[in-house]
């Protein structure tokens, strides 16, 4: 028998190696700085003075970027809130971490229990983990955090995530522990996504023609935020949009949903310099997909994949750079996993992304110029994968599904904009016509040079026909390379 | 404080009142019969002895059926694996279940964490719950069995499935053991599946033209199964498949196939007549979907979704009957539900299927005239949403996703019957033509007296509009009354 006086050695033993530990850590990572991720929802670079717009309200973003490097050419692969998270958080396209559409409710995708996610790569780096707002991936296990601020279900009006200055100070359990391993934390807001309305009947709805969605804005405000309001006349209607009142009305709201974002960055800023955790800590904003507006999100154009980021570095030399470089968020797991120093533990062949910290400080950085992108599906009943490629002055899109009408999310077809253009009677939309939105042929091919807004299809062009080819196999190899299941289509249809 | 005496004894009762408790149990469940449900993978009626079939070798099929009941009328309401599976479990349709299309790999389905399936209900319904063999639903929580005696990834050459005498005997410790509580047990085979052939670079496959598929069979056979062997020349070939060669030779693979899956039911019903459990045990016997052919699996076509049922019932009066009643696999858990007496405590707004208890004995039963369908995916890739209503005498079918190529599983567009009907230049399936079976109007409708291979489409015929107009209403107030959610799709596009 075991005597117990060793037995509570033992105990002490343990205990004290125990207590040792994140010392060891803290060592082992001195130079490793803090991680915050900051995940805007719906959110578009146009609706931003950082990048060039002189009306809406930033200016906790545009100080961001003036004290470290704005992206002009960072992009989702899919404009769809679960396939861009989980593409985020892995550095694996949706069509491989199996999260091909929407998390909630019925849609219920969720990635394969296989992937091993940022945070718990991070984790096992040494790195403390904390997630707060919105999340909308799964399963748990898979984008486990050590700590879970809050959560909150996708498109509850009653989110944290609509409450952006709330969640900053409740990030205060993760900047002022004693812990002295640095930590990740994973700051999501809901805002500037649409928000549904209750009906009289109580269902909710988007549709709330011809008021504007009111993109989570109150009469009542919020807690700490300043409400800036937007008079429709002064906003700026992007080419993608139509320049109608309820459009209008519409970006109006967006606007000042951003503005109090924008004020929740302002003061989680403001905290991490309070803790003395700003000079040794990475920031990151960027958002999920484009604006929720039909011709943006779910779509493989640029409004809907090309997005804000804006990243502020320790030790950065080049405060308010401008950075070309062309980048994906599935670049953005490997970048960060470099930042903490654990890149080189991962197998190349985990990850369909690369790491961009060269280009983190601004300074010009090459071979980057082309991105891929993958949507796959948003709803359940929203089918219509596409593959793209965008180079700096091409883009090729491949409508797999090209038979089918494209399907509009729910937000989108019922948003007041839409519904608004509809009993007009309008043709086109912004400057695409409906029927050209609505059938889309197998092949898109565009040049962004003399034609940004993606109208004028390239694909049969007999002048264009060898850069296409080029193009299409660019797309199949990419398919090949990240084990795409949809490749099989090349084969068998 | 409490004396520790008093604690012991507080332990000592609740010991000894839960040592009663499976005798409770017990005597609240006198009546209650065993059940067995036996569901064989991609097997059709046109291959059982019982059903007419004068080639293939089922003595132990037709046994049950010369004991019990055959059902003529009974469906599946998605021939697909996972699919029909969490709905025959459920007693939900896949779209509201959430399991749209397959469980296993990158396909990735699983039905929503809030459904209570009929293992579940029948475990806290006091039966002690048990599976073998193919399962190929998830998540492991939602179709939770007390006992797992086997499982086995799908498609998997080594699984238990192919060996279903191997698969009787190991149901001993459920069958021989003393505890009194009736047992439910899920037996499922991976026979007459199709069955990947692995190629010399190590790849597996189905396509092994000019070489038949073996549907599992090998040369070393299985454990205490009498291999039987069939000759191409003598199998009877459907009209709805091609009368080829290779067709031939597959299909006498897949009857040897049966032939092992019937002697693992032989064995299987020896075993309950020698542990008493014969006379009171309901068995089932029944196939998820059509056979592992184009033009069956897959689709919505009699072939896929009208399957071989045949019912043993305790105190049976009829043995021998026939049953002609319309019933589909969402009636098969509030059946089974009803026959252990706990239909009762579940809500009405729970299932989507109704109890054909009355008609387990033959005896003819009322208002069973009509059933519906419901297919959303196969594969991922797959997505081929349909909805169906069948009569006595119609079938109308809304292709949902009608502008796609109709997406055929792997193993059907590799199988050496479609192979080799391609190579050879063929444009006829069967009596289909394969350019119609590949590209489907949004709607179908088929008069099944005059044309009982549903290939004059009558939707468009003036003379049907009444029926068709009717029958599409069916099918949308289904959609409504299950919750689907492609109902929208009626207002959104």
């Amino acid at each position: 028998m075991i005597a117990p006086s060793f037995l509570l050695r033992c105990v002490r033993m343990a205990a004290r190696a125990l207590a040792l530990l994140p010392l060891a850590l803290a060592a082992a990572s001195a130079e490793r700085p803090n991680i915050v991720l900051i995940v805007a929802d719906d959110h578009g670079p146009e609706a931003i003075g950082a990048y060039g717009n002189r009306v809406v309200r930033t200016p906790h973003l545009d100080a961001l970027a003036a004290d470290g490097t704005r992206f002009t050419h960072a992009f989702c692969t899919s404009a769809s809130c679960s396939p861009s998270r989980s593409v985020l958080l892995t550095g694996q396209q949706n069509h491989r971490n199996g999260m091909y559409g929407l998390q909630h409710q019925d849609h219920h995708f969720s990635s394969l229990d296989t992937v091993k996610s940022l945070p718990v790569r991070l984790g096992q780096a040494g790195y403390r983990t904390a997630r707060i707002g919105k999340f909308h991936v799964g399963p748990e296990a898979v984008y486990a955090f050590d700590t879970v601020l809050s959560g909150g279900a996708a498109n509850d009006p009653d989110s944290l995530g609509r409450s952006p200055v709330a969640m900053a100070e409740q990030t205060r359990p993760v900047l002022e522990s004693k812990d002295p391993r640095p930590f990740f934390l994973f700051f999501a807001s809901d805002d500037p996504h649409r928000a549904n309305a209750v009906l009289p009947n109580g269902k909710p709805t988007f549709d709330t023609y011809p008021a504007p969605n009111r993109f989570g804005n109150r009469d009542a405000g919020y807690p700490g935020v300043t409400e800036v309001v937007f008079r429709p006349e002064d906003v700026i209607v992007p080419p993608w949009l139509p320049d109608t009142p309820i459009c209008r009305a519409e970006i109006a709201e967006y606007y000042r949903a951003i503005a109090r974002l924008d004020q929740g960055v302002g003061r989680l800023v403001a905290l991490l310099k309070e803790t003395g955790h700003y000079e040794r800590t990475l920031i990151v904003y960027l958002s999920d997909n484009g604006p929720a507006f039909p011709g943006a999100k779910t779509t493989l154009y640029d409004p809907g994949i090309r997005l804000p980021l804006i990243v502020r570095a320790p030790g950065r030399t080049r405060p308010g750079s401008v950075q070309e470089a062309m980048v994906t968020w599935a670049d953005v797991t490997p970048t960060l996993l470099e930042v903490a120093g654990v890149l080189g533990s991962v197998g190349r062949d985990e990850l369909d992304g690369r790491s961009f910290r060269a280009a983190l400080d601004g300074a010009p950085v090459p071979d980057r110029d082309e991105i891929y992108a993958s949507h796959s599906l948003h709803e359940i009943t929203m089918y219509y994968p596409m593959r793209a490629v965008r180079t700096r002055r091409y883009k090729l899109i491949h409508n797999i599904a090209s038979g089918l009408v494209f399907p509009s999310a729910l937000d989108l077809v019922q948003s007041p904009t839409w519904v608004g253009l509809m009993r007009s009677g309008g043709t086109v939309f912004g400057r695409r016509p409906v029927a050209q939105f609505l059938r889309r042929p197998p092949f898109e091919l565009y040049d962004l040079e003399t034609d940004p807004d993606e109208i004028v299809n390239l694909a049969d062009s007999p002048a264009h026909r060898a850069v296409r080819d080029q193009l299409i196999a660019k797309v199949r190899a990419f398919q090949e390379t990240t084990r795409d299941p949809w490749r099989h289509k090349w084969n068998y249809e």
